[in-house]
């Protein structure tokens, strides 16, 4: 085992556990493999097995609720396919083992699948994962997923999708190590917001023994199988100190010579006002109104949006809210896109939604403004996905026949950045969202794990794109509410070019602010100047650290 | 019927000839609709049409050949689904028409796909399609798709896609008009490279009756029905003295003051050559080389290889070569992508995919010195889908090991056109690929028809992004290779933007030397600085146009 592995931490902070691997794969049963003759009973094997697939599939869904129990119902449905289980038995029947009749099974509709345009290789790993899962049933092998543990446990995997976390207790893991992923990584994002530590881009993490116990780096990278007592208590001590540090800065955002950056939580919904009040929020960045349309055939009615509006509204002085952003991976069930979506981040997703379907803008607008009367909150609404002048133009007005007085844009489409002067003649203000912005940016794909060096908000072209919308905003407000507002060195940087505030997930509030009060103005400028100044990411964020010397001092 | 209908000439010429819609809707069986008692009968004709559907797709499988192929062979197979025609069975049983019963077993199939993950929704067309088609065999319904017709005609369509288009036969199509569409979308490519007229963006096209003749003019836009004897006589002639209008210039390509500007034909392969000579281009700017490795399971050999690029090499002075372009909309067989690819277009493609198979690489850049060796030709080579400085030297230094002494980068990634100058001390040449450039900045899907105003290459933060790279090159050849540059006034303005030669369609090359030859390189820069302090396409559009007074004397 390797004294010490290293990564690129992306969530500050020391978890010690033991290690709970997400289970690797399930081997392919062998080719002509044969059971023993009595094929009846191999049958009622793999239907058996296939039936608890399907159970267990339907249970997690119910335990997770929400999108996570449709998904989940559909791969159950598969599994119950009577085709499959026909196909399975044929097989059995002419003397095939039950796993491998069960693999070939799968193999026919997965091909299907897989020639029907090549690209429907997309959804393919839901039957995998169905077949993977009877296999391992079949074998008595470790269930494919998310490990079940009594115990807390730092979570190990290759990389972590959406889909492996659903059903995650927080309670349960005290930090995330992955062999894959970025800083913008869907691991990186959960464990920030979970406030816990997390390493990804960890070489040989996961050959790493189930249940060793290793002390996680969220802040250094570093993580180190069987560390000492000495070791922990250094590293735990080491983490509260740094917490309390961070703590000691309180107050507005600030450059040390008093150049305010507002510091904003970026929130899903009424939920998570606690945490962002917790962390000092100066109010919200981000308030993403998903959470009432997912889950539903019809569009939620304005006397609820309303009331869960209003429960944001009242606990802050300045909320930015963010229009639907429906689309690409946030599908939903009374918005179909209107043809194929070959590929659904470049499709119908966001304000193209919207205008398509202006009644339901129109009532979440009218919704908000009524929400907002009569209390002392300042508010404003932005669209998701604008592309030029014109689209910003006409989301304006239909704020203003709402009622809502201040409408911005989201700028997460590189165009809209490039031409954030003409925009900004439309628009009250500007909201970068960096994830997008990036993943568009580079042609690049969030989803995508081995694209994830391309994602990161550190590139050079995505500084430029900042810098030429803060520009380009002309006086007028101009945030940032992506990932990178949450990295304390990016957080100077994005100061230096510009951006008037910034939003993030609410544990990474205490961090930024006191970055910000440890350095002026000035000295986020030459931070800024120096990123832009480099030819790649990683020389980036070296250079404008170099520019900031108090980050190390404060730990970050 | 209207007296004239108006839309986008994005090919130019006159042709008339009647009406062929591709054929709309089959309408949904009647919930609840029964048959006449005879379980046994229905059920035959519903397995009797299933397997009509099948062989019928197999058919023209066949006759298309490659890709299509494939993809037709796999929606037989479905179309043949045991579990498909079982399930129907049931219903039919149960006393559901046939009809009714073969809508609703594909939509249990449709739900199983439409639920795995939403977004499977892509492909759940090829679903529809094949139960449209049985559903219009059962009801005598005329079949979707592309019309068959003995006499030459005039497509009219809502939106073509590649699948409708692949079985054309190119001498029966005497004009295109779609609804829908724009000056990049895939029916103005397929009428530019096939030299007949077409008008996009159309309203009302479809609702022209069968067989109706029609006058389209694909310079004018405009689509005339039921043209008098006279009309037609005068369009031909006018289309004819256009034609000769613009084969009176020749020579090479050159602004009226004699600025030189390379005017180079696109080809996907050797059978284009032909074309290529005979509208006088000067060399090639773009060979796609992806016809070598579509349809294999392997990749061609070297030898295979040398010989197709041999064929190429031979017959021009100078040549830029892409490497392999896999991935996205052209997956290949035996390279596959990593993982799941939610949106391929965001995916492992191009540079991406290549190396991750640097032998698929070396052995094509081994097989293109071989081939150039002896031949008075000038080989570039240039990498697909480049992202960085980092990746560019990489290419570089692939190409340098094979022998290949020129290497360029596309830039069609807006990252890589924000830091052409970081990329220029790598690379030896740019080609800018408009089509995806645009797609990427506009996040707006080429596929996708109701996006096509997004992918419009006039927007001006699409030609904000080609005056960066042309300036990036700091005096490095910047080549155009996309769409635009067959608009012979979009031409003039990249002329105008820096950029030093273009790329086309052989069809658009006379049109775009008599617009070039008539205008002088300041009258280009005029052009271009009118177009970038624009606001929208269509602005920037007509103000390019007013400052190049010649292309109205040239019907451009």
């Amino acid at each position: 085992m390797p004294d010490r592995l290293s990564g690129l931490g992306v969530s500050p902070g020391a978890g010690t556990g033991p290690v709970r691997t997400i289970a690797g794969a399930v081997p392919e049963p062998p080719v002509g493999e044969r059971h023993e003759g009595d094929a009846a009973a191999e049958t009622a094997r793999a239907l058996a097995a296939l039936e608890e697939v399907a159970a267990d599939l339907e249970k997690r869904g119910d335990r997770a609720g929400g999108e996570a129990r449709d998904v989940l119902a559909a791969q159950a449905m598969m599994a119950r396919d009577p085709g499959l289980a026909e196909l399975a038995g044929q097989k059995i029947a002419d003397g095939t083992s039950a796993p491998r009749a069960v693999h070939e099974a799968f193999g026919v509709f997965r091909d299907m699948l897989a020639g029907a345009g090549d690209y429907m290789a997309a959804r393919v790993a839901d039957l995998d994962d169905i077949r993977d899962r009877t296999v391992a049933v079949l074998r008595g092998l470790p269930m494919p997923g998310v490990p079940d543990s009594d115990e807390p446990f730092v979570l190990v995997a290759r990389d972590l999708a959406p889909a492996d976390t659903a059903l995650l207790d927080p309670a349960k893991v005290v930090a995330f190590v992955t062999e894959e992923g970025g800083p913008t990584s869907h691991t990186a994002i959960l464990a920030r917001s979970m406030g816990v530590p997390a390493v990804v881009a960890c070489p040989g993490c996961t050959a790493l023994a189930e249940g060793t116990v290793v002390l996680v780096d969220g802040g250094s990278g570093d993580v180190r199988p069987d560390p000492s007592a000495e070791e922990v208590a250094r590293a735990r001590s080491a983490a509260g100190a740094r917490s309390a540090a961070l703590a000691a800065t309180t107050g507005p955002g600030a450059t040390a010579d008093g150049h305010a950056v507002p510091l904003l939580a970026n929130i899903g919904g009424p939920q998570d006002v606690a945490a962002a009040l917790a962390h000092g929020a100066e109010g919200v960045g981000l308030f993403r109104t998903e959470f009432l349309f997912l889950d539903r055939t019809t569009p939620p009615g304005e006397d609820e949006q309303e009331a869960a509006y209003r429960a944001v509204l009242q606990a802050f002085p300045y909320v930015v809210v963010r229009a639907l952003d429906a689309g690409a991976d946030k599908p939903l069930g009374f918005l179909p896109a209107t043809g194929e979506e070959p590929n659904p981040a470049l499709g119908e997703r966001g304000l193209r939604m919207l205008r398509r379907h202006p009644e339901v803008l129109a009532g979440q607008l009218a919704a908000l403004a009524r929400a907002a009367r009569g209390l002392p909150v300042e508010l404003l609404v932005m669209a998701p996905m604008v592309a030029d002048a014109a689209e910003a133009r006409e989301f304006a007005e239909a704020c203003r026949a709402a009622g809502v007085t201040r409408a911005g844009v989201m700028i997460e489409i590189p165009a809209a950045a490039l031409r954030a002067r003409d925009l900004a003649v439309e628009a009250d203000f500007f909201s970068i969202g960096t994830n997008d912005l990036a993943q568009y940016t580079f042609a690049a794909d969030r989803q995508v794990g081995a694209l994830s060096r391309l994602q990161d908000p550190w590139q050079p072209a995505v500084l430029d794109l900042v810098a030429v919308t803060a520009e380009g905003a002309g006086g007028k407000a101009c945030g940032v509410c992506g990932e990178a507002a949450g990295d304390p060195a990016l957080a100077c940087v994005l100061a230096g070019l510009g951006v008037t505030s910034l939003s993030m997930s609410p544990p990474s509030l205490p961090a930024v602010r006191a970055a910000l009060a440890a350095h002026t103005l000035d000295q986020c400028r030459h931070a800024a100047i120096a990123a832009r100044a480099a030819h790649d990411a990683a020389t980036a964020r070296s250079a404008a650290r170099e520019a900031l010397p108090a980050l190390a001092g404060l730990g970050l």
